[in-house]
């Protein structure tokens, strides 16, 4: 082993490089030297986001010209170019439940600036929105759905976390990627931001397989394939009609698991999209998701209304039992849904007890909720979205006839009203 | 920020620190400083195997002396401790189809040396086993299966592949893990070694979740739960029989696919666990497989030969074909499969583009068999998985009646003749 004799300067900046992730402050270093620090940093691989931070935390002109001259910025993991999807193709829904997004529109600006955005105002929120500057977005307010839907419906269907449905319903996008308004973006296990829509474009670009499960995870991934035994003729897949994607820090859990496991947090990130087998029912949750509207249709529908329900997403269960629905009916009109990547980054809100003494129906409800959506088949003849929706309705009150004041009755009165509307405004669809 | 001034050594060895990995000899360095270069190493938190490795190749005693004194092993991922499964409790089953086992075993070495081992010689391999010490193995050959099963029956169930099936019948363990003799551990994302048997046995003592899919992956594992909406009446799970684990560098793929990318490697390490839902079937690879014995009994079988099958993986389709009957029983019983983890590393074998030549039956033989198992429903009566077989067995004879010679009938048989050998030998499954 051979050491060329180095300078002193050289050494002292070879050991402030090795100790930089437990610096906080580099001001007081001379510009040249800190130039040089940061070349060797670049040099050495040690470049991430904490310490190009810390660099241009300086706030040294010289070092942040040249930071600026090399194009560095935040880096995101890439995705496969999502074949042919272009942006026009795509409308961003965020269901405003907070007056101001000013820090969670900033912290999505680079991914979301590229789109358009529909943000729907809570009716039920007083506050004006405060949305910051440099993004191109359409803006609805409880007027807006009073004219379309009418007051009653408005209240019945778009109040809290259902809001976002109106944005569905408006927009004439063939995807729609929603994102709760208290996320986000992750980072990967290598500490990259996601790029959480374009993963979402590329999993609805992509086919679907969930005919025969592929231990591999999805096949059409980069550096991905068919597994040994995996029929021929399944392998051109099926389209994909909606991407559910996962959450680090706060898991979606219901109020009674937030509970019991208060300190509880996800840190696992999984590296892995796959594709939902037909007919396994899965746990639908709308915090982050992407669908294929010319597919769905309607299929995603507010309704579903917990009597004591809030404004906490561990207290609804709206996009759970409308994700049993969306199920049944793309496995019974041959479309895919994939689940695992992207990931977003959850933030805390609420108190999980405060929520159990509202005495939760959400527990109970799956529990008559399940056996049916396994049960049902839908006719032959269903063969568009919105026909299956009314099916589904259909068979909801055969099956809760008996319990007149049941939230079911209640959701599939809605579920009737929402497909009316949503074939009035969107013609295309009937 | 303050540097303290630091002696002209002391940078040396933190230059020498950041540029370690493209160290490749440290046995010219004096020992003093090689000790101190070690315990700076271990201090910057730098010491991974490589460099571990390269400290020991120094020779140098005084270091390999403190390495010892700190008792500093090569590292192996934790996983969660295996609820009460006694080392006793289980048997690793090595089917030998090279003789020199040498490489293979001493890899899997710190893994399977607590274990029992059955290995088991392809009756068709001329030469002497080599087998290092160090190991509790018990050895069978073409005599032992002759003596137990008649020499017909063992060329007809047990070569190649499948003579490591006769290991999962003189086996008396609960536990059978099973992995190829061209793999070796692999390392996880962080860069540790898996156990794969630990995480085998895992997977197989916490409950199997097939009957509502999970986004969050498995429940049980460290930091993970049930996601909101999925029901509180499944949350219990049910006995998990199967846990097929993965592989890093060489993905089992099939000939044709293996032929068309020759370049390509599995490198993505998914970190998960999942259970295969109810009603999916997935192309089960024997590969890297734990199983309960006890549950499970004789579902594991030998017998579908492809004509032109030879030696290689991508030739044989016994494991994917059992495997499809495997998830059938399992459904039918109300026990899990679970797939994931844990990876092993394949190493490369044979030549792709030759196996082709054989006109490879197995692309043709799903097409068949992959709606055949879709479709059948095992009687309620059969509450045993040997009864549960010799009714698929029954249903494959019923369904490929009009193909005489076919692979299928030819599969049905050996499936009948195995589950009376199995009967013979494990009076318990009776």
């Amino acid at each position: 082993m051979t050491i060329t004799p180095p300078s002193l300067l050289s050494l002292t900046i070879d050991s402030a490089l090795l100790h930089l992730s437990s610096f906080s402050d580099l001001s007081h270093i001379p510009d040249h030297i800190l130039i040089d620090l940061f070349r060797r940093t670049l040099k050495a691989g040690k470049l991430n986001e904490r310490i190009l931070n810390l660099f241009i935390a300086s706030g040294d002109d010289k070092l942040l010209s040249f930071i600026k001259e090399l194009n560095i910025r935040p880096v995101y993991t890439p995705v496969l170019p999502t074949r042919n999807i272009k942006d026009d193709d795509v409308d961003i829904v965020i269901g405003a439940l907070q007056s101001d997004l000013t820090s969670f529109m900033n912290a999505w600006k680079p991914i979301f600036s590229r789109f358009h955005l529909i943000i729907v105002k809570d009716p039920e929120l007083k506050e004006d929105l405060k949305i910051p500057d440099g993004f191109d977005v359409k803006i609805y307010t409880k007027a807006d759905m009073d004219k379309t839907a009418g007051a009653s419906l408005t209240s019945q269907l778009f109040s809290g976390y259902s809001c976002r449905y109106f944005g569905y319903l408006v927009s004439n996008k063939k995807y729609v990627i929603s994102i709760d308004d208290d996320c986000i973006p992750a980072k990967d296990d290598k500490g990259f931001q996601v790029d959480a829509v374009a993963q979402h474009l590329f999993n609805l670009a992509v086919p679907a397989t969930p005919l025969f499960f592929n231990t591999l995870y999805d096949p059409f991934c980069k550096g991905a394939d068919f597994v040994r035994g995996y029929p021929f003729s399944m392998r051109e897949g099926v389209p994909c009609a909606l991407s559910c994607g996962l959450w680090l820090n706060l898991a979606d859990l219901d109020a009674p698991t937030q509970a019991l496991k208060p300190e509880q947090r996800n840190t696992r990130y999984v590296d892995a999209v796959l594709t939902v087998p037909a007919k396994a029912l899965m746990p639908l949750s709308g915090i982050n998701i992407g669908f294929n509207r010319e597919l769905l249709g309607p299929a995603l529908f507010p309704g579903l209304k917990l009597t004591k329900e809030g404004k906490l997403r561990w207290e609804t269960m709206e996009d759970v039992f409308s994700g049993m629905c969306v199920k049944v009916v793309c496995d019974h009109l041959k479309f895919g849904v994939k689940t695992g990547l992207p990931y977003v980054w959850r933030e805390e809100r609420g108190d999980a007890v405060q929520s159990l003494k509202k005495d939760w129906e959400g527990m109970k409800l799956m529990e008559d909720a399940v056996p049916f959506f396994e049960s049902i088949k839908l006719p032959a003849e269903a063969v568009k979205a919105v026909d299956c929706l009314l099916e589904v309705a259909k068979l909801v009150k055969e099956r809760f006839a008996a319990e007149k004041n049941s939230v079911f009755i209640q959701a599939a009165d809605a579920m009737t009203e929402w497909v009316k509307l949503w074939k009035k405004v969107v013609p295309a669809s009937n």
